[in-house]
């Protein structure tokens, strides 16, 4: 691969994770998380986000209504705990179906 | 579903569709077309994209050096035809490997 294509590819890659994190971070809510936590999960699930992406959009997602938060001092430190609230369900389920009928069909176009 | 939840649908549903439609528009350049007619052969497989899309999307593919395009008059009107050229023939088969490999790991978050 020639550099051109790797610094082409650094540019793409993030725009074919983005709508899978959005997901991902939404299925890792069911129960309470706080950022770095939640981080961990996904990594051990093969999902790899930094937290400049991560926190971000756990604002984002708090702020359109489907995450519920709290603050919690633990370790002598605050932490932003989040989970899903009925609004983050149903919007997971719907935009589950959503993605893996989308993701059928390009699939059947790259093969 | 509650009209929130519809309007919210449909903010998240381009941002999880965003990825596979590059891949989509670069699988479907494998031979030339024009942008309506590059869009109707990803209609015919189930893949939606209007316009307003496409055509910003073709130009920045172009700009970013995956494709080779050329003016031609046709029906008396000038049409602007795109292909895939080596670059973008290499960076669809490796972006194609990275989408699989991590929606598959999305879709073991969701299950």
């Amino acid at each position: 691969m020639t550099d051109t294509n790797q610094s082409l590819l650094d540019a793409l890659v993030p725009e074919i994770r983005r709508g899978g994190i959005v997901l991902a971070v939404l299925a890792g809510l069911k129960q309470e998380e706080y950022g770095y936590s939640l981080k961990r999960w996904l990594a051990d699930h093969g999902v790899e986000i930094d937290e400049g992406t991560l926190y971000p959009l756990l604002r984002r997602l708090e702020s359109q209504g489907l995450l519920a938060s709290r603050w919690a001092l633990e370790e002598q430190r605050p932490r932003r705990y989040y989970r899903r609230n009925a609004a983050g369900d149903a919007l997971l389920r719907d935009l589950t179906r959503e993605w893996k009928t989308f993701n059928k069909n390009i699939g059947g176009l790259l093969s």
